[in-house]
């Protein structure tokens, strides 16, 4: 292990440059011959009923080449699963939220559209609308579907062990209800599309997303294209964060308008339509109730959350799961009983977010302080007590490979000089401690695994093919250090070619953590599969065994000989001219247990990974404003092994301005009627560079056995528990227990306000 | 062979409704973020040196983001080939040719960049010229390039057998010089570079080309980026026909003046810097003198040809070599001495081209009439008695595996009523016979083979990758057609992925007719790969044997049995889900001798397949005007088998509207002082569709036993026979020879005149 040249090192990202100098091709910077300007008409009401949409205005403004409307479509509906099928990705019937899509077109210019998009005509029937989780559920509340008694749009149940049993043999109980807003991802960039249906039925396709391949799938159902027609090409992305999964209506709408047009059709969202027109996370409300032993260890847990879910189901079934499954993870739960509810409201829809079910996290966690309070355990040593360890099966039947939980907690604490610090602070200041895990992967598509392959040049460079997508986390930096460090060959005489549905070969995509296990591991496995080509070739040049040789510096060597070899461009040489030219494949796909489903049956291998996180963070709060200054985080993760140990610090740092500073501080929207108040950066408060406090990033390895170096999912489970750190510090700061996110400062003066009437 | 479904069938191209619609994408339509547009200053003077450039008011120009001059190149020569190195891509030391590049400029507009242009100020010093062989070639006429004497560029010797013996044995000996214009391609695109440099080093380019791999190799020699880094990309081609090869200049300042600006930039030449500043095919002298037996057997040949090949090298051993190579291939010639001089002259870089020496075979092919004429043998017998068959072994050391040329001279005279015709046609009526042959790919690159990749898509479609490029011929056609048929799958449910050197494996270009030899054949290979591991799995569901398995129609069959079996795509499923995803692999490279080289060593196998084709014309000469009706053409083509007969029928038509209709009768350069007079389509001739005469095409199959499914070049040899076939018709008609070309009204009339002289 000792002699990696290039796996485990700190290496600049490949791509740094060009994004640095404006040169990386967003979608919206794309440009083709006879493109159109698109833009979409979105509802101004809540809930209506379309009674009738008159585009001929519009249709007869020079300049307009396409109009579709929901009549274009025939009313199918979409859906991320076949038992959410709830979309009308153009409505026919009535639109459900502010901003969802009504009409659309496309003309010569932007201007051209926007005039023409003033001149459609919309008759609505406007219907009561319901915003919250209470009032979608109230007792005669408006239906938003069809057949959804009290607007429940997901239910999943899970019952594991004696849970009722244990609560009555419990040394104590506790049950605490915890509320939060919905939070959104805000990418660097807007979304954007650009599609073109051409002559021979082929869609090509560009937009940020998480998964080509995946895309590529909706689009040939949605569309009704073959997939070997629908190309999503490869283009740089500003951030996806769990945002630029599913598909969008834009991208059908896109494709619609293409097809009808016949001419390629660019559609750039404003930053009000990505904010409320792609995805956000759900708000939540969480009551859970805990029952422990007298040394505080969690014996029974029964939890149910009722998270909204805005206007349709997205990835419903998914997020309604993941927030119990990462606690499931991270902390030991031997009888548990979860009722998650995903709701129906009239708001936009809500999906998978980089910090799924922050809140929920947030109410274990606190919770678990308050019964380290009350059994005066220290909040880290009930931690170590719960902590889930290698070789654990979990409730819903993971067996969890590998794991250094425990050591993360006790190089956080360290670091953060926990035990000199916690409960030694001035009045006002305070430090927390967070724990959580998250899966490298779960099952999405078929198999959810990754291909690669690697195809040699002339020169002894060789090009990288995968299916694997770069949303900013630095992927394809990490597929090139694979490949380099596996061929012996500098970083710079590979090139990467990826996420390109037509191009590169199958990939799961970047849902779910698992590009750097699968997609790692296929291009492993595929610079091994070369190399050992590459071997026979040489090894018949240099009269040697093929086990003898080693590949280092772009030079094939016999092992433990001479320190020069034969250049690796001399043996593809030889290989091309002997008939052999070299091509590695490689494939590798998660054993997980592929007949576990998310409602049906949780129950099975979901993940063949799971990284844990533990954060702390040491808080000031000024008791006259609320505000609350963050002075230090201490993040330590078990991400398996990092193979680029200034990405995944990269990544802890975006988790905590993410998760903590943003989600936990200052980050939720405003409302009114169903109207977001605060779509735009001006308004909806994301922290600064300038916010954010120092940051201690710690890399525990526990070298997964199966992780590529054993690597697994690296920084989720920061953003994750950096969002419980803040909870718990603030607390510990204020000396009293919030049960509302995010922490505004009228909350936190609220709870220092309310401790001192308790307290006097 | 009967089974086929779709090889050997009347297919449409894949391509036609792109290029119809207008929706193809060439270079000049692409569009890239913060492009930039390039001009180039070229040479008012045919010979001149470069005292100074003074680029300074240029650069002061608002808009104006680059300029280079020779001095930002170090002075650096290029050539095809190590040992002819002759020219700087943008000159240091002085110019040789009018429209040769001396500066060249990038600006945010081409409005800007050619206002740009005219603030450039060069000094000249201009130096005397020679525009034609003569005069180049005069004692103590001015040197083009120094240590060149007598401006003597290139010298191919080949001398096999006793020559002087047997025309000292021969029963009749006869010398012949025929002299000819230069010819240009006129294709419908003119040229056209987009590149973009990048900050990681990366080159990416667009332009018409023949060879995307070999055009790599070239410009990353030239502008030492590593080959990894250069990216020729796919883009549609309007027409190549042999000047599309080579470096040009245009590329190389396209690159550079990306690489300045850090930019992208696009230069699109105008109809006359294509025509000047591409290539051109080569005017040439031949004499020929031949000895024949008293039967008309060619007993000795002796031939001297001067090529005038212009300022620079380009091409030249190559251009120098294929007219002696196509005769010696096509009638037999036991003893030959041939000597090819390619000479420097102050006029345009002359190259390859589709009619390669189309003078040359048309003096060898006119002077076989006459010698038939002498004899009194019918020029259709005395073909037939000098025709090469299968077996023989080449003068220069090929063996020729298949040949059914003596097939193509009887069908063509069949069709043509050959016999009933010749010699009984009306005054001014005449009816002319030519063959040729070519070459079916010689070595260029390393091994000149192909590699190909197919992957199979999720659904059941694949995806063909493949090196080689369509410059408008039917190879993308070609190469789906193949792979369907071998797969079982229709036509539609594959996509091809080409000539990108990046994503596609090596290929040696669409250089000397083999694309669908080398590319054919190793797309025929991954394919079969593909479906060899198809059937393991199918076997496996089927509980069959892999042996007994056929793939027809998108379905796997057990043969003799039901005609339903399982579908493809649910074969391609199950190989996913059990981790073995399809992924074929092929490679081809044609068997040719590798020591074999243009100049020092001309002998070994040149080709492994050599392509045979005859043609007839029947024309009607106006004895007022000098002007030739082409009543009908029969073209008879051995091209081992036809992939696609109507493509194969394509390239006949196209081949005699260049060979003959517009190389025999119209088309010629007309100079002054190194100034081309007619660059352009409305000044030189080309001709039109309402031009063409009746076609009669015919298919001769002669199935070549490494050619894929007998395949080998097609369409190139009735280029060149049609030239020779016009040529003989006219003399037939006119009752007269003529040695001059093109055959003009003029010079038909002049012809006329002088026979009644000599008559008289």
């Amino acid at each position: 292990m000792t002699d990696r040249s290039l796996v485990g090192k700190r290496i600049p990202k490949i791509d740094s440059l060009a994004k640095a100098t404006g040169e990386a091709r967003f979608t919206a910077d794309l440009t083709l011959p006879r493109m159109l300007h698109g833009k979409i008409l979105r509802s101004p009401y809540p809930h209506a009923r379309i009674l009738s949409i008159d585009t001929s205005e519009a249709e007869r403004l020079p300049g307009v080449k396409a109009v579709v409307t929901g009549q274009d479509t025939g009313g199918e509906k979409w859906g991320v699963f076949r038992y959410t099928r709830d979309q009308q990705l153009l409505p026919v019937d009535k639109v459900r939220y502010v901003g969802e899509e009504v009409a659309a077109l496309a003309a010569v210019s932007e201007d051209v559209a926007q005039e023409a998009l003033d001149l459609i005509e919309v008759e609505y029937e406007v219907l009561p609308a319901v915003f919250t989780i209470e009032e979608a559920m109230a007792e005669g509340a408006p239906l938003i579907h069809e057949g959804f008694d009290r607007n429940i749009n997901i239910h999943v149940p899970i019952e594991v062990g004696d849970v009722e049993g244990e609560f009555g043999r419990a040394h104590l109980v506790r049950e605490d209800t915890f509320v939060s807003e919905e939070e959104s991802y805000f990418m660097g960039e807007p979304y954007a599309i650009l599609a073109n249906y051409d002559t021979s039925g082929n869609l090509e396709i560009w937009m940020p997303n998480a998964s080509p391949h995946t895309k590529a799938k909706a689009l040939s159902n949605v569309l009704q294209i073959p997939l070997t027609k629908v190309h999503v090409r490869k283009t740089t992305i500003g951030g996806a964060f769990g945002g630029r999964s599913d598909v969008f209506p834009g991208e059908f709408i896109a494709a619609l308008l293409s097809v009808k047009a016949g001419r390629p059709v660019k559609i750039v969202y404003t930053r009000e339509e990505n904010t409320m027109a792609t995805r956000q996370g759900h708000s939540m409300i969480t009551t859970i109730k805990t029952g422990v032993n007298t040394d505080g260890v969690v014996t029974a847990r029964d939890i149910t959350c009722h998270m909204d879910g805005g206007a349709y189901s997205s990835t419903g079934p998914i997020a309604t799961s993941v927030p119990f499954l990462c606690l499931e993870q991270v902390y030991r739960m031997p009888n548990v009983r979860y009722n998650g509810y995903r709701i129906y409201t009239n708001k936009p829809i809500r999906g998978m977010i980089r910090t799924h079910g922050r809140a929920f996290a947030c109410g274990v966690d606190m919770q678990l302080d308050m019964i380290a309070e009350e059994l005066a355990i220290d909040p880290m040593e009930i931690r170590l007590r719960n902590a889930t360890r290698q070789g654990d099966i979990l409730p819903t039947k993971s067996v969890v490979h590998s794991c250094a939980l425990d050591e993360t907690i006790k190089q956080a604490a360290a670091k953060s000089r926990w035990k000199e610090t916690r409960g030694k602070l001035p009045p006002y200041h305070g430090i927390g401690m967070g724990c959580n895990s998250v899966q490298t992967g779960f099952p999405l598509g078929i198999r959810g695994g990754s291909q690669a392959l690697i195809k040699f040049n002339e020169d002894g460079g060789a090009t990288v093919i995968s299916g694997v997508v770069d949303t900013g986390q630095g992927n394809d930096n990490m597929l090139i250090q694979i490949a380099a460090e596996e061929l012996g060959l500098p970083m710079e005489d590979l090139r990467l070619i990826s996420a390109d549905t037509e191009v590169t070969p199958t990939d799961a995509g970047c849902y779910s953590m698992v590009s750097t296990f699968a997609g790692g591991n296929a291009v492993r496995l595929a610079a091994q599969d070369a190399q050992r080509q590459l071997f026979e070739v040489a090894a018949e040049m240099m009269g040697a065994e093929v086990e003898d040789l080693v590949a280092r510096d772009g030079q094939i060597l016999i092992e433990g000989e001479s320190p020069t070899g034969i250049p690796i461009r001399k043996v593809i040489r030889k290989a091309l001219i002997q008939d052999t030219p070299i091509m590695g494949r490689g494939h590798y796909a998660p054993h997980v247990d592929h007949s576990r489903e998310w409602i049906k049956n949780p129950l099975g291998q979901l993940s063949e990974a799971f990284s844990f996180g533990t954060t702390v963070a040491e808080v000031e709060v000024d008791p006259e404003t609320g505000q609350v200054k963050v002075l230090e985080v201490t993040a330590a993760q078990d991400c398996g092994f990092a193979i680029n140990p200034t990405v995944v610090e990269g990544q802890f740092e975006g988790g905590i301005a993410m998760g903590g500073q943003g989600g936990v501080l200052t980050e939720g929207h405003q409302w009114s009627g169903g109207h977001m108040l605060n779509p735009t950066y001006r308004e909806y408060k994301m922290p600064l560079a300038c916010d954010m406090p120092q940051i201690n990033p710690m890399i525990v390895e526990s070298l997964d056995p199966n992780g590529p170096y054993g690597a697994k999912e690296a920084g989720m489970s920061i953003a994750m528990s950096a969002a419980q750190a803040y909870c718990n510090a603030i607390c510990n700061a204020i000396g009293t227990w919030i049960h509302e996110l995010p922490f505004t400062p009228e909350t936190i003066l609220g709870a220092i306000e309310n401790k001192k009437k308790k307290d006097a």
